[in-house]
Parts: C-alpha cells; structure tokens; sequence
C-alpha cells in the first residue's frame, strides 16, 4: 500500500513518516500555493531523510482567505486549520491509497475530528492516517530526539514549507511585518536535516 | 525505551505492538483476575508473535464491580471501560517508560480522552501511547491482514484474554448463561495465531 504523507519539513510530519514507513511505501507531499519558496526547503528535507517526494499545487485563494482569517481573528489557529483541511482534500485527490499527516494527541491545530476523517475516506475511497494522534507531546519529543537531526530557531530564521510559512509572506506583503508579528506568538520551529 | 502493550490476544494490541517495535523495546502485558483462562491463551499469542510476554494481576473486586455494572446495563460497554482504565493503572505501575494499548479511532469502547491520558502520564511519570488512535477501521483491518495471522469467530470459542471474557465468566457463575447473551451482542472476536 501506499501512503502519501503531508510535510512541511518539520519534525511532526516527519516523525508521523517513520511510524508509516515499515507498512507503507511512503511519499512525503508539500502542499504549497508557491507564495514563499516552501517546496524547496521541503523537497531539501525529504532528500535528506531519505523519503519520495511530491508537490502539490494550493490555490492561491486558498492561502489569502486563511491569512484575512489570521488577521482578523489576531491569532493564526483557525487560518491554519482551514489550509490544512484543504490541503488534505487535495491529497486525497492525488491516487494515493493513503493519506496521512502529522497530527498531534496534544495540539490545538490542526486538529482532525473523527466525522471529517471519516468523510474524507468515505468520498476518496482513501484510509486517512494521524500516527501521531496516540503520541502526547513527550513521547513525541523523545522519538524525535532518538531517531532525528534537527534544526531549532524561531519561525522567521528556520525556512520551512509549513501553511505559516505562506500565511506570514501574505500578511507580510499585503499588513506589513508588524501584523505578522501581532497576530503570530513568538514560538520554535524546526526543520529537519536527516535520520540519527 | 521500553513499552508495555496491554495486551488481550487479540488483533488490535498485537497490531499496536507492531506499529511500536521499530522505536521500543515491547513487552506484551496481560491484565486479569485469573477468573478465565485468560493469561495462558494471551501468553501462548504473545509466543506466537514473538514478543517478551508478562502477566499482571487484577483485583478480583474489579472485574466483578464490572460484570454487576454490565448486568445493570444490559451492555458491556460501562463495564469493560472500568476495567481497561483500571487495567493501565496497573501496567502503567509496573515500571516501563511507556504504557500502551490497542484502542482504535472508530471503537467505541475502551476510549482513552486526552486528559485521562495527560493524567496517566503525570501521575506514573510515562508516556502512554494509543498507536491505533490515528488509523480507522479500514486501515487497520488492512494491516492485520497483511501482516497477522488471525482466526476469527463467535466470542464462546474464540478462546481470549480480554476482559469481556472474564465477565462473561462472572455473569456465567452468578446468573447464568441466559444473562450472559442478554448482555453481550453476538459479535466475531479474533485471536492472533502468527504473524503473516
């Protein structure tokens, strides 16, 4: 069976990865609407672990609607989850047999409920995958500390190919870098750079 | 990292152990008062699958507190939640890292709600794992088809190490057969022979 994996570059949807790797022929797939160099830095992260790789197209629509969202809300959550559940539907288009992503048990977003995984099977005749949906937030730290490199740093200094990555050049370009700023908590990011 | 997988015989835990071994060291833990024949089947499958296999016992209290809930009820599902809860407080006591079981996404009993999870975790100081959690009915009967062996059949002759086989006994001994098929819908269990 095949799975196709939604991947940022981060440590989650890589981790989410390794779990699948010994039951599914495995491809790591960004979704990106090109409005900041994401695909590069995500196609560089899946080189380096070792894992096929896919790009996927997003409307552009898509991402500008999510970064309205973002600034009229003041706080990304709900933007982020409207991207990610797009971006699974594309996915899911894509002739895969699986569809997974890098879900955490102890996030707020993206959250995935039961109903939507259910329909997003049901209507692409797919399974859909959240490995990390039984893994809290230490057992995910420490999986990543044993069986991953990677790199830490606040989001502006990490390149990574994450829905925010696109969601902060939009607000940038069109609210400036204070909006950014106001509407994005300082927090880590991380990309990876291989297995350990 | 070690891993103890609550384990009944049965598909599901044996398939959770197996999306666990690549990243733990599992150990395949039967939890029961010793009122079936319960641990030698969930050990003679453990065997089976090759896993490091350990029983720990309940209180005998507990099981029949469940089977009076069950009566009470006139379904399991009450009955069979209490125990499993119980249950990882028990494997989780023992002294492994991480304290794992077999519950699915589209189960309705045993679930696990994240504060339970976060309060297992805090309380024992591990990290509890819910592998399944993330894959749905179909997923999940893919890959036990792919990768175990499994003989499947009415719960009387399917020979088991789960806890509805230990209330049915109960039931059985206290108010008689009759009261048993009362409560308990006719469903199909499945034992693990072997891996594929």
């Amino acid at each position: 069976m095949d799975a196709a994996v939604c991947f940022s570059g981060g440590k989650d949807s890589t981790l989410a990865a390794l779990l699948l790797e010994p039951f599914y022929d495995v491809t790591l797939v960004c979704a990106t609407a090109g409005l900041a160099d994401s695909a590069a830095h995500a196609r560089e992260a899946a080189e380096a672990v070792g894992f096929q790789f896919e790009r996927v197209g997003l409307e552009e629509r898509v991402v500008r609607e999510a970064a309205e969202r973002v600034v009229a809300d003041g706080f990304p959550r709900n933007g982020i989850q409207a991207i990610h559940e797009h971006a699974l539907e594309e996915v899911a288009a894509l002739g895969y047999d699986t569809v997974a992503d890098g879900t955490r048990r102890d996030d707020r977003v993206p959250t995935i409920p039961r109903a939507f995984a259910q329909s997003l099977e049901d209507r692409h005749g797919i399974d859909y995958l959240s490995p990390l949906t039984g893994f809290g937030r230490g057992a995910v730290d420490r999986l990543v500390e044993t069986h991953l490199d990677v790199e830490s740093g606040p989001s502006e200094t990490v390149p990574k190919a994450d829905y925010e990555t696109e969601i902060r050049a939009v607000i940038a370009e069109e609210y400036g870098q204070a909006t950014v700023e106001e509407c994005f908590p300082e927090h880590v990011q991380t990309r990876v750079r291989g297995r350990q």
